[in-house]
């Protein structure tokens, strides 16, 4: 349970990173920012909820009255402007924006409240809120470091449990999927994405799950991550059914060789593009540069794609508390694909992995 | 599964609503309007997916490479633009929309989209895409309707076998939603979401399930639904513990014949406010007014709320086809609550209900 002196305290440091690029005033919708900043874990709807943090002063929230209850306890933090179902809640944000004119915007913040808020104060000239909050949210701290930790741990219990678990070939992509949601479920995490990609489906990153019967000879990638406490894990293995072609063997052994080097790329001052190229150049040397075709990782935290992004172009320094994901992959397209992912804390002097499960070629019945 | 030609009659007759008010394109990201318009399930991450309708020719997808084989299939419906991890997808899509000048954009895209692709495209001005597709997405066709009907009355199974489990006292409110969240599984729908308030929380119309013990004299409200191919459900209920006093028998009574009140307003060429105020009259009359504190109904559909909504100022005529919720309720505040809701749909000559599980006063041990 994060105390409310915390939130008061990321909240005053919000305050201040507007202050540089002279914003008044940010506005945060439903989402991960609004559960860092407050706790709040507002209803996502076509109604209004919306918090506003001027650049000092105390910070608002905008709800609709029938989910005014719920934020009860958060008086103290943030004074709450409830809504009824007549009024309009662009006119009484703008109204407590007291004519700022320069304002961030979350995110995550549906594009029509944007676009109200836009006609509600015409004078306003508005930018992405990222790059405010960027600098808190990237750098977590103990806490957020151990829940990150535990749910890291449970996940990998959950695939311990799950390649004990009997023969997946003849099970669809789904029902694969569904036996290790449930093994997730089992360890106490709330399960919140998976991908099974099978056979040429594993060509493909971001497959959708499907109804693929998995047979002999697949190459099969699973990725998959829980929630707990709010914070999330993202791990990815590749497992064979039956014995693996040469081919495979090798993609395997460079794609792990990848991991490995990127994580030891990792450590505070680096830029987040070295991270990336480090495992980028060990694949390209291996021949495979133009099947590696995403970014090597990704932040983690309350989201599962958040800033730092190691991505060729990013000069970001890496700092400690910085969590994200290392997760090179081959795609061969029609044929197989492997990835690996592990996530990964820059510590004070270097990394440290939160998972811990084996990354050996392994063979699945 | 929808065919290719409904999403090409729809992609067309979303061109068509855009001529009138002089819009020349339509950009919408990943949800609901995307799967109603192609059928897309698209990511949704801070990676762009993007659909460009413009107001004649062909409809243009924007999509990282990583997931473009996701959507090999729809390659006869839009152009498929594929963008590296290095490239800017607004700039492309800024590309794609050819100074365009007057550009309507999905209600749920994200607001750092909308800011890129504002700052891509200086020049044009923008509007809420949700009028340019009202008037499709609420008049649901037969093979809709016929989604709707199933996904509801799944659900009411799954509730009739909840009033057969046994006891609910004793359970936190996470318990006996996690019981009721199972049975819809057991149905083969997909749970999506439930609110189980109970005893004193039920005054609070969106409580946040939490961890209070059911205890005789509650009473308990569940709101639930599930989804069923794309299509969802939403139905409330609200049970007693044991003997109820009289001051609930009274009140569980005025929101039933609300309920019902407002049922009989609904036929074709009724405005949608007179739907709310059947129920609210009956209710304000009763001497609750100042308790009913939200509108009647919300149009349900791909998303939980949608258009057209039962409230207060709505002056949009019902006509058949469309879909939506009537739920009054009465919260008494640290004391209980009452509402029940059913999803109605409108026919030619009045109204008819999804679901059909009773709704005469219910206690539970």
């Amino acid at each position: 349970m994060t105390s409310i002196d915390v939130y008061r305290d990321r909240l005053q440091r919000a305050q201040v990173a507007l202050q540089p690029s002279g914003l008044e005033l940010l506005c945060v919708g439903p989402g991960s920012d609004l559960i860092y900043l407050t706790g709040i874990d507002a209803h996502l709807s076509e109604r209004l909820n919306l918090l506003l943090v001027p650049a000092s002063g105390r910070p608002s929230f905008v709800i609709p009255r029938l989910e005014a209850p719920n934020i009860a306890g958060k008086a103290d933090l943030v004074d709450i402007h409830a809504w009824e179902e007549t009024e309009s809640p662009s006119e009484l944000a703008a109204k407590l924006a007291q004519s700022a004119k320069s304002v961030a915007v979350g995110d995550q913040l549906h594009a029509i409240f944007l676009l109200r808020l836009q006609e509600a104060m015409p004078t306003a000239s508005w930018t992405p809120g990222g790059p405010v909050l960027r600098d808190l949210r990237m750098r977590k701290d103990a806490a957020e470091i151990e829940s990150q930790r535990e749910v890291a741990q449970r996940t990998d219990r959950a695939w311990a449990v799950f390649l004990e678990s009997g023969p997946i070939a003849g099970l669809t992509e789904h029902g694969a999927m569904d036996r290790l949601s449930g093994l997730m479920a089992e360890q106490g995490i709330n399960p919140m994405f998976g991908i099974c990609a099978s056979g040429p489906n594993s060509a493909a990153p971001h497959h959708h799950t499907g109804d693929r019967v998995i047979e002999a000879g697949d190459a099969v990638i699973f990725d998959f991550g829980g929630e707990l406490d709010s914070y999330l894990s993202d791990m990815t293995r590749t497992v064979v059914i039956g014995e693996p072609s040469d081919e495979y063997r090798k993609v395997y052994e460079i794609v792990l060789r990848a991991n490995q080097a990127a994580f030891e790329a990792v450590k505070p001052g680096v830029a987040c593009e070295d991270v990336d190229r480090a495992a980028r150049d060990l694949i390209t040397e291996a021949g495979y540069g133009p099947s590696f075709i995403h970014r090597v990782g990704h932040g983690l935290g309350l989201d599962v794609h958040e800033e730092p992004y190691m991505v060729c172009g990013n000069t970001l320094l890496l700092a400690p508390g910085m969590v994200f994901s290392d997760e090179p992959g081959i795609y061969l397209e029609g044929r197989f694909g492997v990835r690996i992912e592990d996530t990964v804390v820059c510590t004070g002097d270097g990394a440290e992995r939160l998972n811990s499960a084996a990354k050996d070629l392994t063979v699945m019945d």
